[in-house]
C-alpha cells in the first residue's frame, strides 16, 4: 500500500453519511416516516447539508435522502447540481466481495476527493458499508490516503441487539440466510450450534417479503430453549421488538408484515 | 416464560437510551465534548427528557447525560428528583453472564415500568446492552411483557467498522481480548484464523489506557497480511480511523492516546 498520509491535507475527505431505517417503507401502512431529526443527529444532517459529490447504493433513494435534509437545513448545493456516482450493484447475499473491482472505476469514485472536495458514501438505510455496499470505496480510500470520517447514525443490527436483551459482548452478524429451503436449514443448525459454543448472539436480516419464510425455518431448525428475538421497523412509529425461546414463539404464533425490513437474532443457551 | 403481552398497555415501556461515545473523555486534551445534537438524533434527546425513570449502568455518569439533555430541551422531572436505579456492576471482559441473577433485584429494577411508567435504560457509551451491561433487564421486560423500544443512536462498533473499510456483510465482536500475555496471544492468532477461514470482521474494544499494548499484540501475533484498523475517538473532533495491513503498520509506526477509546478490527485475507 502506498501511504500518501503527507498529502491528506490537500483532499478532501470521505464522509460515511448514516441513512435513516425506513428503506422502502414509504406510504406502507399509511405511516408517516419518521422526522429525519428523531433518527439522525444534527452533525450528520448538517454535514451532509454541505455536499456537493456523492457515491451512493443507489441514485434515486440518495435524491430523496439529500432532499428530506433540506427540508431541514438549507443545502449548499442544489439538489439538482449534486454529482452522485452509483456503486456497482453487489449482489445480496454474495459472499465477501468488494463491490469495485476495478482500479479505475475506482478513482473514479474518488475523484472529487482526490481533486480536494468532501465526498459523501451513503447506503439505503443505516451506515455504508455495514451489511450494505461500500466497504471497498472506503478501504480505497485509506489507501489513497483520504480521510475516512463516520458520523454518527444508526444501524439496524446494534439496535435490534439491544432491543433483544441477548449477549452483546459477543455477538455476529452473519448476513443472510441460504434461499435454498435445505441449505438454509443446515446453515442455521450450524449457527444454532456456534451460538451455543461460543455463546455469540447470531444476527441475520433478510429482504422483507421472504421476513415469513426465514421466521419459519428459525422456528423449525433452531432449539426449543434458543432464544429467539426479532425486531420489525425499527425506528418506525409501528415498529416492535420481542424475544421469547422458540418453544414459546411456537405456542403463541407470530404474524411478520412482509414489506417491513427485520433482523433476527438468537442465543442457544 | 410468561406471556403477559395483553397487560402490556397499562404498563410502562423500557427505552433504550443511546449515550454518547465520549465517556471518559471530559476535557482530556483541551477539546470540547461534542454538542450532544450533534451526536444523539433529536428523538433520543426528547424521550431522554420526558423520563422520570432510570436503569443506569452509573448513576453519576447518567447525572450527567441528563444534564446534557436538559441544556437543550426542558426535562419534564427536575433533575435532583430523578429516580436512577444502578446496574449490579458487570465484570468488562467477562463472558456471558447476565449482570442481574435474582429474580428480587430485576423486579425492583422494572418496578417503574410494572407500575405503568416508561423506563430509561442507558449504559456510560452508545447503546445499552451492546458491548456494555443492560441485556439482562431487557430480557426480563421482554419475559414481564414490558414493551421494549431501542431509540436510535450511535454504537462505537458499527462506527469503527464503517470506517475501517473491511467486510461489513459478516462480522463478529468478540468482547475483551485476555490480559495475561500468553492467553492474548493465542488469542489473536485464534481470531485471526477465524477472519481467513470465515471472511468474517473480527472487532475488539480494551479500556483505553491498554490501547497500546493490545496494539502491539496485534501487529506482533496478526500475519503480515491481514488488514488492520483502529478506529480512535469515534465523533470526537480529534477522532480518526485508519486501514493498514499489519506489514504496512510495522513500517510506519502508530502511537496510540491512553486516554481515549479506540476499536480494533481486522480482516484476514
Amino acid at each position: 500500500m502506498t501511504d500518501q498520509r503527507d498529502m491528506s491535507e490537500t483532499k478532501g475527505r470521505l464522509l460515511l453519511i448514516p441513512n435513516t431505517l425506513d428503506f422502502g417503507c414509504v406510504g406502507e401502512d399509511g405511516q408517516a416516516l419518521p422526522d429525519l431529526r428523531d433518527v439522525l443527529p444534527m452533525g450528520a444532517i448538517h454535514a451532509a447539508s454541505k455536499l456537493k459529490h456523492w457515491v451512493a447504493e443507489n441514485a434515486k433513494t440518495t435524491r430523496a435522502f439529500i432532499n428530506r435534509v433540506s427540508e431541514v437545513t438549507p443545502l449548499s448545493t442544489p439538489l439538482q447540481e449534486q454529482d452522485i456516482q452509483v456503486l456497482p450493484r453487489a449482489q445480496k447475499g454474495a459472499p465477501a466481495r468488494p463491490e469495485v473491482e476495478s482500479d479505475k472505476q475506482m478513482a473514479a469514485l474518488l475523484a472529487p476527493a482526490l481533486a480536494g472536495h468532501d465526498l459523501g458514501l451513503i447506503s439505503e438505510a443505516g451506515l455504508p458499508g455495514v451489511a450494505d455496499p461500500g466497504a471497498s470505496v472506503v478501504l480505497a480510500a485509506h489507501r489513497a490516503g483520504i480521510t475516512v470520517l463516520p458520523l454518527s447514525g444508526p444501524s439496524s443490527l446494534v439496535l435490534a441487539l439491544a432491543a433483544s436483551g441477548l449477549q452483546g459482548q459477543s455477538f455476529a452478524f452473519v448476513g443472510y440466510l441460504p434461499v435454498d429451503v435445505t441449505q438454509r436449514g443446515q446453515r442455521i443448525r450450524a449457527l444454532d450450534q456456534v451460538s451455543r459454543k461460543l455463546q455469540q448472539t447470531q444476527l441475520v436480516i433478510e429482504t422483507p417479503y421472504r421476513n415469513a419464510h426465514v421466521w419459519q425455518a428459525l422456528l423449525e431448525h433452531l432449539q426449543p430453549t434458543t432464544l429467539l428475538s426479532v425486531s420489525c421497523g425499527l425506528t418506525l412509529a409501528q415498529g416492535w421488538s420481542r424475544t421469547d425461546n422458540v418453544a414459546g414463539w411456537k405456542k403463541h404464533g407470530l404474524t411478520l408484515p412482509d414489506n417491513i425490513p427485520a433482523v433476527f437474532s438468537w442465543l442457544a443457551p
